[in-house]
């Protein structure tokens, strides 16, 4: 709320472009946009960081799976900033997923979960993805309940949730894979430039940083995840599909609401590390970063960018490029039990 | 060779049992048999760090499969001591592979690659995973060359081979993957105990080494990988089908030499890391480590193991899991380009 109203402020008092604002005014205005991500994280209490490290074995185990073909880590791999690098992810059974993944790092500091808001948490995500065919080819509760079962996770529920009488749960579960998924932030040059230190990122990423907000781009993307807490019709200005050439548009929100309003509404992403997970857009109909902004600027905002502005902005976006959280990119080490799930 | 007269002479001069002898005796007696992974290994040469590297970053890469579904690393997972835990492991478009996954660990003190040895070395597995549709769905060179190069490998190619005049090729793919898999091997309390350290694994364990030389384990599961450098029968004294009940029993090496005395003879596999790494033998016949053992006893050896000896072998194999390898858990930083291969 704080930062709609610098928001609205912002843009009620702006005047002039910010291309000539001294740098200090630059990094204060910026602050109030954007957010930082802090280099020291409040420490969790232990039983918090139990769930954490559950959360990370179930995302890492391909055993939960009916045919132990896929696990969560699947289509989020950390080798690639938690994505896969594919259009569409693939599930169960090489399911093709609907829409192209998005990367799990600092959802903690985002609201809004999957393209079309089909989730309203973290939590019933992990839980649907359970229980939904297509993700890990599970048809009951039960079937999952087996699967944790049998690859020997009972005494780690138990340690991650003492106050349950009955710890081993999809519900658990899910809390498990939230406070995980929410314990991974990738800290940027970018935040130290919010702090104030006024060389972290270069003099062509400060003026892309000035012209994003210049242009427009952060009336949709703010917050310190740089987007993910709104939604936003793609193709304010024109039908996306001029542009992106999508054979068969997807129609979006409007799918999960059946109102005209959300006709081709989709979750604004956030773009920390966007330089390092293309393909982008739900269509993932481009995997190159300028094509992405040159399209922003015109379906969104009306703007033919110039090739300076393009390269300009792309500048500062890879400035959103952060460290990964310590042992990110390290898998777990799990039970020692073999897939014994039922129907295999 | 050495270890062979080794073991000849243990053989040959062997009146007793083991199950006396002074601890320091066993000692010796087994690391004549087996031999170290030292705590150190001699370190790599620049140009070899570069391959290894490079290895680790194909191995962990799916954008080089046809559909971008599967890598090396999805049968090899670090999560799982390098298996999948599935009895068939799965590649381009989930098909599955006729065997057991084995894992990577230790292969530098292998000379057997796959159950059947149907590949000579790693480099030629690593060449035929390229090619052959199975394993990664890419059906020429020039397919697969052409993942490389739209994965952005080139440069790290010239890097890591300076003396190739084409330096991106198949060929060096399957070098470097042979340089990252035999770079990797897990130190276990074993090889303290084999040094002199009589408390670095329990007296049981101890008991559980005399048991294993004694019944004639050893005879086959020999060397620093305890095991994996020798061909057999799997089966010696009756057809393993009566105990694993296999429907379709597979016939093994014959399939590939077309000779009578290859029927049903496959690779005597390394126990290193064997208690993580279930299910076992080459139709995961078994998940049960004790079962694994009884069988063997009975298949190979015609000897009814009592439950004790069983126990004793199972805390012995035990002290065979080692300590993973620097980073091997950890995936390799990849470059940002997205998906772009033929045929996707």
């Amino acid at each position: 709320m704080k930062r709609l109203v610098a928001l609205l402020f912002f843009f009620l008092t702006a005047n002039n472009s910010l291309a000539e604002t001294p740098v200090k005014e630059l990094q204060k205005t910026a602050k109030s946009l954007f957010g930082i991500i802090p280099a020291k994280e409040k420490l969790p209490d232990k039983t918090t960081l139990e769930q954490i490290e559950l959360g990370r074995k179930l995302f890492f185990d391909y055993r939960l799976s009916k045919d132990g073909s896929t696990a969560c880590v699947r289509c989020h791999q950390p080798q690639f900033y938690s994505t896969d690098r594919l259009p569409q992810s693939m599930g169960f059974n090489n399911n093709k997923g609907a829409r192209n993944a998005q990367s799990i790092l600092n959802l903690k500091h985002q609201t809004i979960v999957h393209w079309r808001f089909d989730r309203t948490s973290l939590e019933e995500q992990a839980l649907k993805a359970f229980t939904t065919p297509l993700s890990l080819g599970n048809s009951s509760v039960e079937e999952s309940l087996a699967r944790l079962r049998g690859a020997g996770y009972t005494s780690l529920f138990t340690r991650a949730f003492p106050k349950s009488s009955n710890a081993l749960s999809l519900e658990n579960a899910a809390v498990a894979l939230g406070q995980y998924q929410r314990s991974l932030t990738t800290r940027a040059p970018f935040d130290r430039f919010l702090e104030g230190d006024t060389k972290a990122i270069s003099l062509d990423a400060q003026k892309g940083l000035r012209t994003f907000i210049d242009v427009g781009c952060v009336s949709c993307h703010n917050g310190p995840a740089v987007g993910g807490r709104s939604l936003q019709k793609f193709g304010v200005f024109q039908n996306y599909w001029n542009l992106t050439q999508a054979p068969n548009p997807d129609k979006g929100r409007f799918e999960v609401t059946q109102k005209e309003e959300d006709l081709y509404v989709f979750k604004v992403p956030s773009l920390r590390n966007i330089s390092e997970t293309a393909p982008y857009f739900h269509d993932a109909s481009t995997s190159d970063l300028r094509t992405a902004i040159r399209w922003m600027g015109k379906l969104q905002l009306n703007k033919d960018l110039s090739d300076e502005q393009v390269q300009l902005i792309k500048t500062f976006l890879e400035s959103l490029k952060g460290e990964l959280p310590k042992n990110y990119r390290e898998a777990p080490e799990l039970t020692s039990e073999s897939y014994a799930g039922p129907n295999l």
